[in-house]
């Protein structure tokens, strides 16, 4: 399996993309191909004393950054590491994973990567933790405007990601709502609603905010504006409570003593809540595997990234994905 | 002043709501009126010793339940607390407070208290605590489906209430969206910035999720849908994670120890990202002054709810509003 990494994209990068690439090579047999500045690259890995023997490192010198516009990215002239990615991607490697720019991978695996046919709009779906176990959320902004069947599609892929990569079956689907009744919602939901009451998929109706923390669903679906502020508040909330209780741990000598009796548990529940133990998210929707890492991916998170491209590749879910759009547009 | 009391709204009721009125009572000094059934009332403060002297009584049988019609509430032969109290408003109260059904409140605030001239929408708006200072929410469920218009007339009203009622010089507002670029966002949010950046408030830009829970702006905007799931999350990652915390001081001997050296902290914060702190939420835009305190209110919420609603008639927002629209209106 050979899977493209683009050195040069997160806040982190290169180092931690390359030390997490090392750690994933080791731990998953695979092989990586590094695209970006080569010089830098080897400097990087010697001074932090990380082994790169096992990947191959295709020269360009270029970085989309976070305030370029995604559209450098298909401009042929483009010698960026996510440019050439895409293009070794397109030739032949099985995935792609970069912690760069996500306006830039999306408008990537679109219109470089290619939808599958049947596919209206690709969607970003990303694997969060809950109070009990993890679930998918989609879309979480590649698409601030949809159409109800959009958000069919997302539930539909969604469904099937769950069930392959994080092997949970028959998952319960749900759509992110502002009440639970089923004649809540905007327009764009109530006609969802209807949309996947019909559905094959599991649909077990509309889910409130004050839930999703819970695991109520194994995948919530909105629209990409709706999602990322789903998404983003998840972070934000938890970040600021977080800080809260470290703080108290802080204010005298005593706290800090009892801090010792408890750090184990709050090492586990920050593990249960640590989006970079589930990885990147997925371009859900496209001809490869494409994953995007968070942006602030340490060497953990984006070795956990790579992970999650391996088992995307292995469960072979673009041939399903493929299969299912070919069968609806036969049925519809 | 006098504010009309819903003894029968929200799931504590009557004797949460008895109670917490008492201690306004006492507080605040105001008459109150209680509707709903006189009996019920009289018999509910005598087994819990709540002294309801203070109180007029405005006897009425029915009660307008979370599963009921929001649309009950306007029915001229309804005969529920919730009506009752709507016609007291009308015939000179001050203010209602009701820790009962919303979709009814809006209905009745609406239809029955009636829109100030030239507000399009009225609209819920909460006071919500952050890391930082408290924030002011709106439109929290009110409007699922918004024009842009809709949401600049929010940001107006919910300006004046975080300066008159929250005493918050010249507040920050801004527009929750999925990136912070001016760029961002779906539609109705792109619309909505270009109306916001010619308006008269401080409109300080978009705002993420992941910044809201900071404190970032004194007030945000959002349409009715998005609102409430942003509220709707707030309070369920919160609640996950609190719950998670709790846990992790019950393990065992030690770690209960150690939660005795922390639980002075962990009340504190707990008391500042608590919603009973800051009572109810207002709906802004009708001709009085209408709070819907949380449905799970106890005493303490209840009366923080009458605090709330004592400020707003006090700083006279009402008048101040009418003045607002009614230039607009002269200038459009």
């Amino acid at each position: 399996m050979k899977v493209v990494v683009d050195a040069f994209g997160g806040d982190n990068a290169p180092k931690e993309i390359l030390k997490g690439s090392a750690l994933a090579a080791g731990e998953y047999g695979v092989d990586i191909i590094f695209t970006g500045d080569r010089e830098k690259i080897i400097q990087c890995a010697a001074e932090n004393d990380i082994d790169i023997k096992f990947a191959e490192i295709v020269d360009c010198p270029g970085v989309i950054t976070m305030n370029d516009s995604p559209t450098a990215v298909i401009d042929k002239h483009n010698k960026s590491s996510m440019s050439e990615a895409f293009r070794l991607l397109n030739d032949g490697a099985d995935a792609f994973v970069s912690a760069g720019n996500t306006g830039a991978i999306t408008v990537g695996a679109t219109l470089i990567t290619k939808r599958i046919p049947g596919v209206q709009r690709p969607c970003i779906a990303s694997v969060l933790p809950s109070a009990n176990k993890p679930f998918l959320l989609a879309d979480c902004g590649a698409n601030a405007d949809c159409r109800a069947q959009f958000l069919r599609q997302f539930a539909e892929m969604g469904s099937l990601y769950m069930k392959n990569v994080m092997h949970c079956e028959n998952p319960r689907v749900a759509l992110a709502n502002n009440g639970a009744e089923k004649t809540k919602g905007n327009a764009l939901a109530k006609e969802a609603y209807s949309l996947l009451k019909n559905s094959k998929i599991n649909f077990t109706g509309n889910i409130e905010g004050r839930q999703i923390p819970f695991g109520d669903a194994d995948v919530v679906i909105a629209d990409g504006f709706t999602g990322n502020l789903i998404l983003k508040m998840y972070e934000g909330v938890a970040k600021a409570l977080m800080n809260g209780v470290a703080g108290i741990f802080k204010k005298n000598i005593f706290t800090m003593l009892s801090a010792l009796a408890v750090s184990g548990g709050i090492k586990d529940m920050k593990k249960q809540f640590d989006y970079k133990e589930y990885g990147g998210a997925a371009l859900l929707g496209v001809n490869k595997c494409v994953i995007k890492a968070h942006g602030s991916s340490d060497s953990k998170a984006f070795k956990s990234a790579i992970g999650q491209a391996v088992k995307f590749v292995k469960t072979d879910l673009i041939s399903e994905m493929k299969q299912l759009f070919e069968e609806v547009s036969v049925n519809e």
